[in-house]
């Protein structure tokens, strides 16, 4: 594999993953990862731009400022999120959800009609993921001449600290395969998801860089956006990732601190 | 489409699916089809064989003698269900299931070591589908080096009398999806569970007929197998099921009564 130096040549933005980069989530609101809060204020006060790139659908934006609260100096602005990205679709094409969501981002939905639903929208909703709710989405779907789901992201899982967690991916499978239809997904690795996150932070997907812990999500579907990806070996990385069949990253990392580390020194 | 005579000609056995079209399922043990009580009684006097064939995992084939209740003269002896079969498999390999299934088919699995499990058996859990119990199933799989899932049956949904209920096989893909493996079915449309029942009947795949609601997995299923199939509109049968893209039903008919009329009338 290529020197660091070329690896990095010419890059001028980050992109973060939240969960299993900056921290582990979990009971209390999760632990940062060691490092971590002292990479992003190293990154913040570079000459690279940095922005938060996630498909954190439990909480808020409001609340993922929660991150504050583990010491990271980071504000919502700086955080491209997918619920927002859906409100903007839903409002575009006039369509009023069923949410299958955490109660903690209902608050997103605010201004939008839920009323007499002709769409579903799922977000990693964790225990509300129950069967009742499921079976309701389902029913919802099943009755639509054009049944639309919207899912924000397809994430596979995510760890907290006490393990693997399901993530919004899998049930949104289960409906797929229920209703036989294909989802629309809002977030990584959807590319349209991505620009936006570059569009925010004003550099092109040649001068920017994903670092996240997902070999798929974060690390396959940047590069498919021409963008250059590191992989961090913290939150769900398994040592299999590193054979991926199909995705392999620009580089591995043992965390955030060693790319930044490796940025700081060989980047821009 | 031929004559029915020449549609039914040489059938001696009849496999009959059993909720959607004995009865629907619900609240107080459901209720019966109309006619299908004296139709499985007009079958059981006439010349041809017949076996229930079902994907049934709920409950346990003792309890599904309370099919009994409703009125149909039908005995322990007389069905073919995943349960057992799944317990064949799990014997024969050694294996040790954890066990992602409800309260009403444990008593099937009594005779199974579930210490230290090294597969994940799920079947039609309905409210036991917690997100909770998913994320258990989804971790032994996660631990497993070579991951086993075992699904009794991969039906989409099924039809209780409050409406289309979520069945086995949609939670079946959101763990492959999520573990990124495959599962292996035991139930219909697998071949060799219908072998079983063509073989506990005693006729040949051509001599048989398969009698379900379920476009893909009773129809389908039974055909490529080598059988006849007709789809009753009873169930959850949808008008859409007669123009489906991959499968034609040798015949539709308004539900088992009809079913039962026309095969008393030309088969054998």
């Amino acid at each position: 594999m290529a020197a660091w130096r070329e690896r990095l040549a010419g890059v001028r933005g980050v992109l973060l993953d939240i969960s299993g980069v900056l921290y582990d989530g979990g009971a209390g609101g999760g632990v940062p990862i060691a490092g971590s809060v002292e990479a992003v204020a190293r990154l913040k006060h570079s000459r690279l731009k940095m922005r938060l790139c996630t498909n954190e659908s439990q909480r808020s934006r409001g609340e993922l400022v929660g991150l504050r609260r583990l010491g990271f100096d980071v504000s919502e602005a700086e955080v491209t999120a997918p619920a927002p990205a859906a409100c903007q679709i839903l409002r575009a094409r006039g369509l009023r959800p069923h949410l299958l969501i955490h109660e903690g981002v209902r608050s997103e939905f605010d201004q939008i009609d839920t009323s007499n639903p002709n769409c579903v929208v799922i977000a990693d909703a964790a225990e509300e993921f129950s069967y009742q709710n499921m079976n309701k989405a389902f029913q919802v779907l099943m009755e639509l001449e054009n049944p639309v789901l919207i899912s924000l992201g397809k994430g596979r899982y995510y760890k907290e600290t006490s393990g693997l967690m399901l993530d919004v991916g899998a049930y949104m499978k289960a409906l797929e395969y229920a209703c036989g239809i294909e989802a629309e997904v809002v977030g990584k690795p959807s590319p349209e998801f991505f620009k936006s996150a570059l569009q925010e932070m004003g550099v092109e997907a040649h001068q920017a860089i994903m670092i996240g812990d997902d070999i798929v999500g974060d690390v396959g579907g940047a590069q498919r956006c021409g963008m250059r990806a590191l992989q961090v070996r913290t939150g769900k990385f398994r040592p299999s990732d590193e054979h991926h069949p199909e995705v392999q990253a620009d580089g591995y990392v043992d965390n955030l601190a060693e790319a930044v580390d490796l940025l700081l020194k060989h980047a821009d």
